[in-house]
């Protein structure tokens, strides 16, 4: 199975402005996407993915010159891949309030004589974000998506879908995700928004007018972050207690375990390229998705919208972020409308990240799901 | 069952130094402690109680002029309760190296014109806390105690005391803890740690001489810690989702939900009084701890020295921190050794915090065992 190959972003400007869920609204506003295969005459068989925190519209491919940057979903897309590129046109967009093209917090605010948004960005929401991706799939012609795709976050892009545009799309696939945050979940995006807004350098987020980027509290986020999308048995079986070196330095301000040095070494990658005022943003849109509470807290009921959509829901059974029970929530009150639902929890060791990961039996079902949408289409 | 009522803090000085696991030595150093109840004619009903992380040597009754400041076990401690200080004679000591009065990081370095030590106080690790233990029952004239008791680090402690002065205590008494800490543990303390050390009112470790607290960094630590004290299950019965007004604000700067407010005051109150230095400290204390590395990772062989002690080990359905199976880990050691232990899961929903709550069955297990040491005193 090869990679699709070189892979160039393409952008869409959209000169109305976006009504949000807080009652704001976005000013023109451009997105940034990619797309993989070719749209069949029928303009049946585009598949849209949706990216979690940290991740964004460049899914699969490498970049001309760059061959390491291949998308964060390469494993799973491309041609022969599970999600064939052979057989499907595959978008991959950039939500509204990222760092990585999409207008953000980093584009200049028309509002503010053209200074960056910084922390005047608008607070987006999951469903925000689906409007936005629906607006993008009339202008490319898509009337109706043979699926949407995502994990985490992602997932509950590909579930709003099915609860704001159910005609629109046909079969839901949400991976390793939850019907909304625990008070556990929300507690730890607190954790890392207070690291990343008590940073000096945030300068009540308008730190890019002072020169400045709040990266200790970025990096404090992220450590917290990884830890929670990692098992706990998978960081035993990589770092364990193992020294950096031979014997114990005894100091408090030194690395002295190698888990240390990985996140570290993790913490300072992220904190050079990933902004802060979207990381908050990311997690507040984290924070306030839960479609049960528009239905007067009765998932079932949200779901009544999406009684003609099909949904494949898959967990992982170390997922300790969004774990198995969270998705047995959303399968539930899928079956409790009869709708077509199929469901699995895979036995995967890696925690959360295994969404991303590259297990047989993981990328098994999705080939065999996509399979099945790939029948429905005209030969 | 009444409190043992007003208590009042007692002072040892050590003028010999304290030779410490890492090389390096304490120099004279003194250490603060609390007694309640009576040591008896044969000096045998001592009880030694460890403290974890946040605590100190109050441990019961409250002191004159403040009726609020109980010590942190005192549910458990008092006369009629279950460590009954009308049989025992109980003692509360401060570690070194903590910073509640006995020498820390806030105390003048002789080595350094009485400056404070700043970051160089020494690192002290669970073995070295128990040395200076050992020396303060040796000062009190107490031989051998009657058992030792601890929860979480406390609970580290109270095993330590089995390997390294077996003759000198009868039972431990071993709750909520573990053998070392997983990948995961010592990721959640690496987190902690970076907060406060990149805190720029860190100043290095020296903030004293430079008229700072790393507040900031204390904060975001303390709102981690939290976290992993509690269930998922019991923040979700506490807080669940509620929002701290009756509508969102879409804010990612303001608080948004009850989880967070909670949060947030708990690390303002706990930055008032708690010293940087000596988180750090402390975190890595519980990051060393590691008997079975002494013994060629063989955790069995590391309890041969406690052959003759006796054993109870508790652990807490919910708590994920250190979970029943790292309790187990101990238990199964012991067995090996065909050494006297008692282990009791106790089904609760409080998570890591459940050993210092008042629950029916771990309470009344507590004082079960309690009398079985009563009943080996003379009359």
């Amino acid at each position: 199975m090869a990679s699709i190959g070189t892979v160039t972003p393409q952008s869409m400007h959209f000169a109305s402005a976006l009504p949000l869920r807080s009652g704001a609204s976005l000013a023109d506003y451009t997105l940034v996407y990619e797309t993989y295969g070719t749209l069949n005459a029928a303009r049946s068989n585009a598949v849209l993915v949706c990216h979690a925190l940290n991740a964004s519209h460049h899914v699969a491919g490498s970049y001309a010159g760059n061959d390491n940057g291949v998308g964060w979903w390469d494993n799973l897309i491309g041609p022969g891949k599970p999600l064939d590129t052979d057989r499907f046109f595959v978008i991959g967009v950039n939500n509204p309030g990222s760092c990585f093209g999409s207008t953000g917090p980093t584009s200049p605010n028309p509002g503010n004589d053209g200074r960056p948004y910084g922390a005047d960005f608008p607070v987006v929401t999951v469903e925000d974000w689906v409007d936005a991706q629906a607006r993008l799939m009339d202008r490319l012609g898509i009337e109706q998506l043979a699926a949407v795709i995502g994990g985490s976050l992602g997932g509950m892009q590909a579930l709003a879908w099915t609860l704001r545009f159910a005609r629109h799309v046909r079969h839901c696939i949400s991976i390793a995700s939850a019907p909304n945050l625990s008070a556990q979940n929300i507690a730890f995006n607190e954790v890392a928004r207070r690291a990343i807004i008590t940073d000096p350098d945030f300068h009540g987020g308008h730190y890019q007018q002072h020169g400045a980027v709040p990266r200790r509290g970025l990096r404090v986020a992220r450590m917290l972050g990884h830890i929670t999308y990692l098992s706990d048995d998978s960081m035993d079986a990589k770092f364990g207690r193992a020294l950096r070196q031979a014997e114990p330095a005894y100091s408090t301000l030194d690395i002295e375990f190698q888990i240390e040095s990985y996140l570290r070494h993790q913490a300072d990658k992220f904190s050079e390229y990933f902004d802060a005022n979207t990381y908050l943003l990311i997690t507040r849109a984290l924070d306030y998705f839960d479609p049960a509470k528009d239905a007067g807290d009765d998932l079932a009921r949200a779901f009544v919208p999406a009684r003609d959509n099909r949904f494949l829901i898959v967990s992982f059974s170390t997922d300790w972020r969004f774990p198995p029970e969270r998705s047995r929530e959303i399968v539930k009150a899928l079956v409790d409308n009869r709708i077509d639902v199929s469901y699995a929890e895979i036995d995967a060791p890696h925690g959360h990240d295994a969404f991303l990961l590259d297990d047989a039996r993981y990328h098994g079902l999705l080939r065999a799901y996509f399979e099945r949408i790939a029948a429905e289409l005209p030969k």
